[in-house]
C-alpha cells in the first residue's frame, strides 16, 4: 500500500537524521498521498538505525491506522491538522534542531537578515504563542496545530514555524521539500544568532532584496535551477 | 562471566565515544547486574579504539575486581556510591561533554527552557556543590558520589547532575538509557546556552507544559513510543 | 571539450561540498581556460550527489552556453564580470558559508586578527555595499560583480569579499586556490567572531607581523611550502 | 633511517589532521630521536592526503636536512629551539586550532576552570608576548621559540603555550603525547570560552582540586590509567 510514498517518507526520515538536525529520535517526517488523502508517517520513538520503509505507518485523515505494525508518531495530530488546514501541503517535518529550537525557547521569531533566508522564506519565521493549560490538557498535539495555524499567514511563502518552548515544524509540496526547508531553517537560525552577536542592531534585509531572492527561486518568473 | 552485560557496557562505551560527547578517554559507562549486584565498567584510561567487550572490568559492590585484566575506571567509587544509594540504577555514565561541563565550570544548573529538556528531565538539572579540601583528600571519588547524593532529590525524574568544576554524571535503569540521558543532557545544555544568548531573561518552561511532556514519555500514562 | 578543466571544476565543487561550507546547493565553483577564455561552471541548483564532470557547463565570456545540457549557475554573470575585470583570475567560488555570511549579514568586514588570516589575506576582508533597487532590478547578478569591483582594491592580495546581506566570493589563479581561499575565509571569520567575544576591543594584527606572514607564503621571497 | 620514528611522526600528523584541529595544512608534528638527537618533522605545505611516512624530513639539531626529498616545515626553527631548551621534549605540535587560536588572537591566557583542564595542565595556559619588529625580521621562527621560552615556567606541568596573534604549540615526552595535549588544549579553550559566556566572573578552579586532578594523572602517585 502506497509503497512509493512509504519509501520516500522513509528516505526523508533518514535524510533528516543524517542532516544533523535530529538527536536520538527527536524528529519525524510525514507525506500525503494526494489522491487518497492518506498520510504516511514515521512510527513513534523508533530509532532510525534499522528502521525500514515497511515500518512507516499509513493513517487516514482522522488518524486511524490503515496499515502498519507500529503506533504512528505522537505528533501525528499536529501533522493532520496542518494537512487539513492547508491543502497545498504534501510533506511535513518536525524537529528540535538546535539553533531554531533556541529561538523557539527564547520565544523569538527568526529575522530575515540575508538572502540565504530570503531564498527559502518570504519574511521572518514567526514563533507561535504558548498553548494555554486547557489547550494542553484537552488535545495537546492537535491544539499545537491550531496554534500554529493562528500564526501562519502565508503557508506557501513561509513554510516553517517555531513552536514556543518546543521546536519547529516545516512543510512543503513534498516530503523532500519539507526536509529541505527544515535544513534551511536551522542554518538561517544559526546565521541569525551569529549576526546578532556580531552586530546586535542589524536591520532586517531590505524588502527589495528579499523580493529579488525569493522570486528568483519561486513563482512563475523563477530562474534558479533547471526547468522541471 | 556476565558476558551479555559486558557486551552491552562495551557497546555503550563505544556509543558514547561515537556520540561526540567524549574526547580522548574522558568518559565511562558502567552497568549493574541486578541479580548478583556485580558492576561492569570500562577500564581506566584505555582508548576506545581497539577496546573489546572482554576488556570490561567486573567488580563487586565494594570495588574488588572479580574479573578482568585491567584496573577499573578511576571514577568507579563514584559509580559504586550511586548504585548503592539508588537501587533503581542499572547504568551510570560519566562525561566531560563540552556544553554541560561549561555549566558545571560556571557552577550553574541547566534551566529547563523547553520540551526537549522536559522530555527527559523533570525539572532543572542541578549542579552539586564543591567538595571541601578534606573531602578531596580523604576519598575524592567516593565523596563525589556523596556530594552528588546531597543534591539529587529525584533520581528517577532528573537522572543527571553537574559536578562543580568537573563534568557530568547521568544514569538510568539500563546502560543504554544512561547513555541516552548523557546525549540529551549535552544537547539541552547547548540549547540553554544559546537560548540565554538570544534572550538573557528567558523564563523557565511553564510547569504545565513540562508536566505534559515529561509524562507523555514517562509513567503509566505515557503514550510516546511503542509499547514495550 | 575542455575535459580536464571540467574535471577540475567538478572536483572543486565536490571538495567545496565536502568542506562543510555548503548546505544543500548553496555554492558554486567556476574555472577559466586561459587560452580560449571559456568559463566552466557548476549547473544551477543541481545537487552535488550524483553530479558528474560532464554536467559542468561551458560558457563564453558573454555567458552563452557553448557546451552542456544544463543551465549554468544563476550566479554566472557575477563570475563573468569578475573574470573580465581581473585577468589574473583562473577560478572563482561563491558560498553562503555560515560565519563569513554572518559578517556579510552584519555588514562588517573581517578584521585581520592573526597570522591565520595574514597567511592568506593581505589585510581585512571588506564587505561590499548594498545594491540599490535599480541595480537589483536591472541586472542583479552582473551588478553584484560591479559592486564587488568597487570595493576590491587588491584582488591578488585579498582574494575574497563579503557581499552585504548575501554571502561571499573568493578567487585565485586556479579553481583549487579559490576553494582553498573559501575554506580559509570561513575559518578566519569564525576565529574573528570568537576573538571579539573573548576580548571585544582586540586590535588588528600589527602590520609588521601581517607582512611577515603574508610574504612568507606569497611573492618572490616566499619560503613556505615546496618549490613549484 | 629512523624508520620507526618517521612512521610515528607521520601517524601523529595524520591523527592531528583527523582530530579536526587542522584546516588545510596549518599544523605540524615533530618527534625527536633521543639517541642521535635527530628530529623528524612534517614537510612544509604538503597536504595530508597522499602524504606517506617516507615524506617525513629528518634534520639535525641545527636544522640541516639529513634525509628527505622535501623541505621541512617552515616552523622547524621554533621546534629546534624548544627541543634544545627543554631536554625532556620528545614531540612538539603546532596548530592554529580554532578556539585556542582565538585566545591567542585576543592575547589572553586560558584560565583553568575545571578538572578537564587540570587533568592535563597544571595551571593556566599562558600567552607569550608579541615579537618585536626586530625579532620578526632577524629570525622569525627561531625567535618565536625564544619568546615562548621566556613565558614557559613549567614545561612539564604546562606542556602548551599560546603564541600571540598566531596559534599554539604543545609538547610532550613523545609525539603521541604532544598531539594529545593539542587536542586537550583546544577542548579546554572551547570550554573556557563557553564558561565565561555563561558566567563572566567565574573564578579559577580551586588549587586543591587542581592539584588532586593533576596528580591523579601525573607523577609518582598517579593512579589514573593502567600501569605502564
Amino acid at each position: 500500500m502506497l509503497a512509493e510514498l512509504k519509501k520516500r517518507v522513509y528516505e526523508q526520515n533518514i535524510a533528516l537524521a543524517r542532516s544533523g538536525l535530529v538527536v536520538l529520535t527527536w524528529g519525524n517526517v510525514s507525506g500525503k498521498d494526494t489522491e487518497s488523502g492518506l498520510i504516511v508517517i514515521k512510527p513513534s520513538g523508533v530509532p532510525y538505525d534499522g528502521m525500514t520503509a515497511e515500518d512507516m505507518v499509513v493513517v487516514d485523515a482522522c488518524g486511524n491506522v490503515v496499515e502498519g505494525r507500529y503506533k504512528p508518531s505522537s505528533d501525528l495530530p499536529t501533522h493532520l491538522y496542518l494537512y487539513e488546514k492547508y491543502s497545498l501541503l504534501g510533506g511535513i517535518v518536525h524537529t528540535h534542531s538546535t539553533y531554531a529550537t533556541a529561538f523557539a525557547q527564547a520565544g523569538r521569531e527568526i529575522t530575515a537578515y540575508g538572502t540565504t533566508h530570503a531564498d527559502a522564506f518570504y519574511g521572518n519565521v514567526p514563533c507561535a504563542r504558548e498553548l494555554t493549560d486547557v489547550e494542553i490538557d484537552e488535545a495537546y498535539e492537535k491544539n499545537t496545530g491550531k496554534v500554529i495555524a493562528e500564526t501562519v499567514t502565508d503557508p506557501e511563502g513561509i513554510p516553517a514555524i517555531l513552536v514556543k518552548n518546543h521546536g519547529v515544524f516545516t512543510w512543503g509540496k513534498t516530503p523532500e521539500k519539507a526536509v529541505e526547508n527544515a535544513i534551511t531553517l536551522e542554518e538561517v537560525a544559526k546565521m541569525a544568532l551569529l549576526t546578532e552577536q556580531l552586530s546586535p542592531k542589524t536591520p532586517r534585509i531590505r524588502q527589495h532584496l528579499l523580493d529579488k531572492h525569493y522570486f528568483r527561486k519561486h513563482g512563475k518568473n523563477a530562474y534558479y535551477g533547471q526547468k522541471r
